[in-house]
């Protein structure tokens, strides 16, 4: 290849992933269009699979382990029938970037082989499909990231040692759980928007309205799970990445604080750069799926094999505390009290999201929860910190990595491109301003103890993922709702909530003329149709158990009130 | 004062500390020169108290709030104690920058009182004096940190509504908790120095040996220890500046891994600089000090106040397993194993230091301990790092604040003064040939199961503090030996052993001339005598419990074999 230019490669690439889906699980009629056909999850991809295929795929993973961990289904046939249902969503909606099915079948008969000696699963996740952004390394398999450039290298580098051979970190301790790898999903180049799109691959589409996007930069693990192409899976989030694709394909995401997660030996962008460290989080389209993983990824303690990784194993006593809390509250003994933000004072959000924020008010006023309106720290300033991190080296990054090919970027990717870097000075007032900006937040969250009535402060705020349903292509102008949450280093978990329906979300009569970049005015009750919706549920920095707790119990509720 | 030089500024700032101490304990007869007397501890300082000072003042932290917390002894005749003795230090070797004895008299009376009332303490520093280094803000008191452009202003800023308002979080938390704040301790401008020099109080020289450094940056709090002037203190450590003060006066002093203690607060240079954090850590003259204070604070709950600070609270279970460890090596059914490093193969070390490292070493075979030669990724990679972190923003942060007032910066200074400052792409390259470094030397110290024989890899490893004892002014010529736990971010503890001895401590006949800037040739047997000499124990990042428990035990069994 040689020579050749960015188009032939990237093509080439495309090529060979969709060589790499057998045969007899390739599409034979052309798939309708998406003027056509929006929504190709549910019946339409049910007809490629046979009922016993369906039954496991449908199936959540703490059900999916529960089977597996006791013989009663084989790695073999659940690993069998998520390959052959990723290989269908592939083709539908553009959502892989590598496909190693042949690898995963030897690993998960080797998985029934000890099961079978041992009659004891090697782990927690024994035998559980996992999917992974492609950003991780696996042993035998390429990472491009997105990028031309990086094909047939490691990261980018040519005649690199590590080409082929290296497993990042979070991959040898899912091995570990018996966890079974199989694919890697798509991402855009840079990771930096909330779109998937790049020159190899082209556009991942969301596969519940093929007209607007999966999201970004986790995307190809958002799409890919809509179809039920995975169970769960691992994403990265720097400013959003998990908690878009995670909401705009009615799926749960989390968005740990940093340093839970082991990011070691993973591919990444901007690498280095630490003012804002980019994390790792589980996608499943379960509240409790998030929780397996996330859980047993602690068991294997990764501060041992990372050193930005922190000594903090999962807490029970959180969970145990959490539940109690839930559990006075059902029995109205006391309650739970929830921030509520509907407006950042910068993007007005779109009626499917003014609904799906109703739902969940909703529902909190039923189960007598106390809501707070959340009036923070300007968001403003957490946008112009987010703004100058993402700016830093004046695109030097993203430039060096187009350039390896000549590709163009895409017009979605977030990030300056004029060459100015940030001194060392100017970095550090950056990050005295962003410390400022998190201790005054802090201060704020610890205020509304006065207001909730419990004694304690707020437990957790609700509000927008984005100003909008799963986004148009192009149209996604503000992450300022999920990018504050990294400022501060919160925890995060995107719920499901709802779909857009041109039905009943039309456009108010009274919609300002002063919205920030016009975002309500890009509303197209048509166009978003059918589009999930998702919100987010906010816990301070390291309250990932409470945080999922609250998320498995108010899911389901919001579900209840959602119907 | 206003136009005045920054030489009459400084001196001006200079007799208002001597002003600001009671004329009952201004020393009357002038004190005889360190070449007539090296060590005024001891007797030479005793001579001015009382044998009822004498007794509070040489009674540790521990059993200090022992008899404060039961009504034993009055917070106030505890907190006159240490005034006097503290008022003597400072006239003997310049080890404060801030007196507030009134008001720590006043607080004093106000804990008894408390306790007459309530018939218990305040909490577990009831009536404890506790010296600050002068980073952190107390109200009605100033913060120089040694610049003389920092005098009548915040920091540096004039006109700032919290000049003289503000408390540090730490500063909060301690009065929370019942400690006594009476003094802030010496530092060198920049506080980027193993000496204690500045354009205000001078050379903060060390009570042992008065013609050789106390250290620094934590100088004065190391000097005002040394002489019992404190029972127990804060200082900061980015390099070495909390255990090389303790180091050179004979005390514990424990760096821990950041996120522990909180910085909320704090004047610091280089502030922002996020590569290699600086933290704060006690300084005290027992082990079990250390551990009441660090405890104490983790009890305040500093990560609902701190953005940075950890959600780690104090491990009980880490201490008792560390406890059940010791004993079965007591009971001889099991054994500890420590890596031993004794040259960093850049800096050899002083005769004083070589026999101090030979006489834990002894003590760990005594104990049955097993000893590891100690062999990591090259210890030259860490300086480079360490360097170039220093340098990162070419002196600009010190020129500004030198410039201030004009005053000149003291030679010893560390960093580069050339303007060039580094960009976010060199930044982020720097972040991760850290990071990478870090993981090699994580995989080193995990690799070591293999040879301890009790399964598990090292329980901590000793090595020098630095390559001499508390040195000769201006010959502090490699921070290495400090500096590569900073850069790991590594839990540290000084520990005390012997002092120099020009009888014993000769310079061997076989001293390479190809050693590392010829530190060993600038040892000097006469000078150096009755110089301290301290050893450190390392731990892996976030190990505090474990490494405060070992110190406690192996501090003590050292001090037998020291003798």
């Amino acid at each position: 290849m040689t020579g050749a230019s960015w188009e032939l490669k990237g093509e080439s690439k495309r090529q060979s992933i969709l060589n790499a889906i057998p045969e007899r699980w390739r599409l034979e009629y052309p798939v309708p269009s998406a003027t056509e056909l929006r929504d190709v999850t549910g019946d339409y991809i049910r007809q490629y699979l046979t009922e016993r295929e369906i039954k496991i795929t449908e199936t959540d993973a703490v059900d999916i382990v529960a089977q597996t961990s006791t013989g009663r289904w084989s790695a073999l046939e659940v690993t069998e029938a998520f390959c052959h249902r990723a290989a269908l969503a592939h083709q539908l909606v553009n959502c892989l970037h590598e496909v190693f099915f042949e690898a995963a079948i030897e690993d998960a008969k080797q998985k029934d082989e000890y099961f079978a000696k041992h009659k004891t699963p090697i782990g927690p996740l024994h035998g559980l499909p996992v999917s992974l952004k492609d950003q991780f390394h696996v042993k035998g398999v390429e990472t491009t990231m997105g990028y031309v450039g990086w094909i047939n290298t490691f990261q980018g580098n040519q005649n690199d040692p590590r080409s082929g051979t290296e497993e990042s970190e979070l991959v040898r301790e899912l091995r570990n759980l018996g966890a079974v790898l199989y694919c890697k999903t798509s991402v855009p180049a840079t990771l930096m928007t909330g779109e998937t799109i790049n020159n190899i691959i082209g556009y991942t589409w969301n596969p519940k309205n093929r007209l607007v996007s999966c999201g970004g930069s986790s995307g190809g693990e958002g799409a890919l799970m809509a179809l039920r192409g995975s169970p769960a899976g691992f994403g990265t989030d720097i400013g959003g990445s998990v908690r878009i694709p995670a909401g705009f394909n009615f799926l749960y995401g989390l968005r740990p604080s940093s340093g839970r997660m082991p990011y070691q030996g993973a591919a990444n962008s901007l690498d280095g750069q630490s003012t804002m460290l980019s994390v790792i989080g589980p996608i499943a389209p379960t509240a409790r799926a998030l929780t397996l993983l996330f859980k047993a990824v602690l068991g294997q303690q990764p501060w041992l094999y990372d050193p930005l990784a922190l000594e903090l194993p999962w807490r029970d006593e959180v969970v145990r505390e959490t539940k109690e809390l839930i559990e006075k509250a059902r029995a109205g003994e006391s309650t739970l009290a929830f921030g509520f933000m509907k407006y950042d004072n910068m993007a007005t959000i779109h009626p499917p999201i003014a609904r799906g924020l109703r739902i969940v008010e909703k529902t909190l006023r039923r189960l007598g929860h106390r809501v707070v309106e959340w009036k923070p720290p300007s968001h403003a300033i957490a946008v112009e910190i987010f703004n100058k991190i993402f700016n830093m080296d004046g695109g030097a990054d993203f430039e060096h990595h187009f350039g390896l090919s000549g590709e163009p970027r895409a017009a979605q990717v977030i990030g300056a491109r004029d060459g100015v870097e940030m001194t060392a000075s100017e970095i550090a007032a950056l990050n005295v301003a962003k410390r400022e900006y998190q201790k005054q937040y802090m201060d704020y969250w610890h205020s509304t103890a006065k207001l909730t009535g419990t004694g304690r402060p707020v437990d957790g705020i609700f509000c927008p993922l984005a100003p909008h349903a799963a986004v148009i292509p192009n149209q996604y102008k503000s992450v300022g709702y999920t990018g504050f949450v990294n400022v501060l280093d919160y925890t995060s978990i995107a719920i499901p909530v709802t779909f857009a329906d041109k039905k009943v979300d039309v456009q108010p009569a009274d919609a300002s003329v002063n919205d920030f970049e016009h975002i309500q005015w890009d509303y197209d009750a048509e166009a978003y149709d059918g589009a999930p919706v998702g919100v987010q549920l906010v816990g301070r920095r390291l309250q990932e158990e409470k945080m999922l707790t609250l998320a498995e119990y108010l899911g389901e509720e919001i579900a209840q009130d959602a119907k």
